[in-house]
């Protein structure tokens, strides 16, 4: 103990060692309790000797977390890394192995933090995987590799872990093993817990789910029915940069980045562990950046085979819920895994949008917050709002978004879309490949379901390869310009504004679309390369492969 | 608002009135925010004028609570009650009616606080009651009452509320509407939150559950699968006391009293809501004490058909994970709803004890104290520890406990036993009448399952009317002295001490034990009278009524 200390002390002002906090690698022990000890000390940079490191729950840091569009709860956390000024973290190659249910990495109200170099992966999987043997009119028959561990209980399939504990599921999705991406035209059954099963053999089960499609060879995912777990949660912090990092598991998002100020991910992977046999990588999005501010930089990734979006970028929308003076209003966070985001601070501007119609009538400097509870929060203005204000408008930070470049990464095989695009700083999306089952690119936002605000102003996407995109059920176009604006409002409302998509090439399968768009208000298609291939089968009838509508300033050449 | 706070300045120092801060009675609006409001003004006392007053949770205060004995997590607070000198609540005769998840009242380190004549219910109870109507091959017949709405979905039963949010189940047990009290041996029956169902008409379901036995026109109790939201949570408080207050429901135990110094409670009743056709009143136990300390005094009060004991007075043993250095050791609260109840500070003195026997070797005084997280603790002590030290001991505090009064009061018809008395202060139980289907009276105390600290030193139990107890499953007799000593070391251990039991009339109706009790130093039991009744069918084989085994010092007249 004396000894930790003084070598915690020596250390104090240059790299720490994990190892001279008691860290073993490739024993299997707890490195939990070393990293608590050495993120003590404060040091500036902790290196990891090149190992295999384990982690487990029982001596980790707890804290109650808001992690936006992930799940709040009380997490034990492997690296709390909370009101740092600078540290880097330097893995040498190594790889980190967590146990159970616990957080890996948590960067709050932290600057100047740097990870290197090593990999993330989980014991046990959040999710599950299962291959499909054969189907019969009672069901599909299923082989589960011992990787993941369940039982039938009275009838009903439960994936477990090693001590039997509960690895809930919510939903099964289908992949396609050869081509390693979720199987053609495959779509989510939202099974809720319960699957009816039954064994058939030794790790093998009968499920009756109904209305379930599979082919024989395949493999039915299970998905985790909560996002407890991301890789890293980043709150609140300035300067935090990852690279060359594979995080092989996690259960939630990869990264996640919340009112945070400059991210950058440089040769960071999302991929499924090698040679585990997995098809999947992580259980929810690759990335995740909501209310961040500064630059957001992804060069060089690779995001591939997770449950959910390479990325999305976008803010918060709080609804009024009460106006209770002329200068006062209640807003409601609606989206459950958005309770407890508190982005409405004193002296901050807020843009009033109306609902239906997505636009921005007016905005407002914040006097004074008084958080409620998760759900609800009082906010006086320094001036009257307007007087159109209604309840069910929404509010949301009025800042100008970060810039985002994305450039040189590859998307593909995982469930859903590729870039959910809602910064209205710079934005610039080039020579990236994407090979993506829904839209390789979406613009969003809306104020009704997700509550999440976007509408970019200034977006490039050139020199891209979209290859054979749209072989799945999310997206009805390569790029997809959307947003939850009410029909009637289409055609006044222009939510997103200045797209150029430019010098890329698309390799299609199909007389689908390529581009589709309504309500924006300049964009510009130029130079792109159209390819036919005969990968997929015809998924779509033929369209126009440039649908615009309800638009302003329209070019394509 | 500025009215409000103007009638909030005025009444600082003497009676607020809830109407003045908002609240209407009988109109079904939420009081929830005039009584943060009305405690934001720190009161000496609230007045509450007679009639019902609604609380829901949508604008209540949130705070993370770990409730021994009770399930930990973000709260819903209705009357946060935290940090007062004094305060007087006067309900004049109100009913307070919670609506969905919310805990209704919370006493956090504060002094004084009094809580007089009001009654509290639930809008839709968080357990569910159902009529036998027919019983055959398939399963049992049920008959569901509109107030517990429930749906079968894909054959599983499932019980709901107004918005179809779930209200959880894990067990069933059967009472008898005649007698109000539960079935004659009926037992828990398990089911997890499975039960395999089919509609068979309006409000009308069969069930199977294996092995489920039921008599037609009995009720079936769906037990609520947690105990989030008790009625009073007392938590590191002094002198606090209820004074004719009716718990008709809540989510939890009726009162909870967590490290608190007196807790008073005169003329309160657990019953089921008069003319709400209800069977059951609240989900636990009525009343429970934990690490109390001063005097704990229940007079004049009913606790009735409550789904657990009537109280249960002890501590908390946390286990010794390992020894860390010869005056350090890791300690670890091993019960689910123990998991944060830190009860070891600085100076304190604990009390060490061997595992197997329960015996106490030693004590030690607390140095300093670092919480690794809500389920381990790192404890150094003044001095070098024990040699005799194990892991897998337990330590408690070795403070001597509550004096403990009860007196006046009637228990029945609740699920299991009626008082487990663990205080080493003088106890006295006097005056009361028990009608209770497990030991009326139960010594316990466990280093290995429930982890709770007991062995009493001085118990006069006199005066009691024990009338046909042990009618169910929960016990081996009337009175009955246990506790986890394994049987190997009863003779040696003396874990309950100093027991008087005089001038009681017990009414039995079977040949089965009165007292029964092992590893007691001093059990006296004399002048009782004993009656037989032909009340319920004999259930136990014939035995001696006193059975004291491995004791000391025992004197039977």
């Amino acid at each position: 103990m004396r000894l930790v200390l003084f070598t915690a002390l020596l250390l104090r002002c240059s790299a720490a060692d994990i190892t001279s906090f008691g860290a073993h690698a490739g024993d299997g022990s707890d490195t939990t309790p070393a990293v608590r000890e050495a993120l003590r000390t404060k040091p500036k940079k902790l290196v990891f000797p090149k190992g295999r490191y384990d982690f487990y729950p029982s001596y980790a840091l707890e804290k109650y977390l808001f992690i936006s569009n992930n799940d709040e709860g009380l997490k034990r956390i492997g690296f709390p890394i909370v009101g740092f000024e600078a540290l880097e973290i330097d893995g040498q190659g190594s790889q980190f192995v967590f146990h159970g249910f616990m957080s890996p990495f948590l960067i709050e109200r932290s600057k100047n933090v740097t990870f290197k170099n090593f990999s993330i992966d989980f014991e046990r999987t959040f999710h599950s995987e299962a291959k499909v043997i054969a189907i019969g009119d009672d069901g599909v028959d299923l082989e589960i590799s011992g990787q993941f561990p369940f039982k039938v209980d009275r009838g009903l399939l439960q994936f477990i872990g090693k001590s039997k504990e509960p690895y809930p599921f919510g939903s099964i999705l289908e992949f396609d093993p050869r081509r390693r991406e979720t199987a053609y035209q495959a779509r989510d059954y939202y099974t809720g817990p319960y699957v009816e099963a039954e064994s058939i053999g030794p790790r093998k089960v009968r499920i009756d789910v109904p209305k379930l499609t599979a082919t024989v060879g395949n493999i039915l995912v299970f998905g985790a029915a909560n996002r407890n777990f991301p890789g890293f949660t980043i709150s609140d912090s300035i300067d935090t940069s990852l690279t060359d990092i594979s995080i092989y598991h996690c259960g939630g998002m990869g990264v996640i980045a919340q009112r945070s100020h400059n991210v950058t991910l440089d040769r960071v992977q999302v991929t499924p562990a090698p040679s585990s046999g997995r098809i999947v990588s992580i259980t929810a999005d690759a990335t995740h950046f909501v209310n961040c501010t500064g630059r957001i930089v992804m060069t060089h990734c690779l995001f591939e085979n997770q449950k959910d979006d390479a990325t999305n970028i976008h803010g918060i929308y709080a609804q009024i819920s009460r106006q209770l003076a002329p200068d006062e209003i209640e807003v409601r966070l609606v989206h459950p895994q958005q309770l407890g985001f508190d982005f409405i601070f004193p002296k901050e501007r807020l843009e009033l949008v109306h609902g239906p119609s997505m636009m921005t009538y007016g905005d407002a400097i914040v006097k004074s917050v008084t958080r409620v509870n998760k759900e609800f929060t009082r906010v006086t203005f320094l001036k009257p709002l307007p007087k159109e204000l209604k309840t069910g408008d929404v509010v949301a930070s009025a800042q100008p978004g970060p810039e985002v470049l994305i450039a040189n990464c590859t998307f593909r095989g995982n469930r859903a879309r590729g870039l959910l695009l809602g910064s209205r700083g710079k934005t610039i999306i080039e020579d990236n490949v994407f090979h993506i089952p829904g839209a390789a690119i979406l613009f969003e936002g809306d104020a009704r379901f997700w509550f999440e605000q976007a509408g970019v102003r200034d977006v490039t996407i050139r020199r891209n390869r979209f290859d054979n995109c749209n072989y799945g059920v999310w997206g009805k176009a390569t790029i997809e310009v959307a947003a939850g604006i009410e029909p009637s409002q289409r055609a006044v409302s222009r939510y997103n504004r200045n797209i150029t998509i430019e010098d890329n090439l698309f390799r299609i399968f199909d007389g689908g679309r390529i581009v589709m768009a309504y309500s924006v208000d300049g964009i510009t298609i130029r130079k792109n390369r159209i390819e036919r291939t005969t990968d997929y089968p015809p998924a779509r009838p033929a369209a126009e492969p440039f649908d615009i509508k309800d638009s302003s300033q329209v070019a394509i050449r």
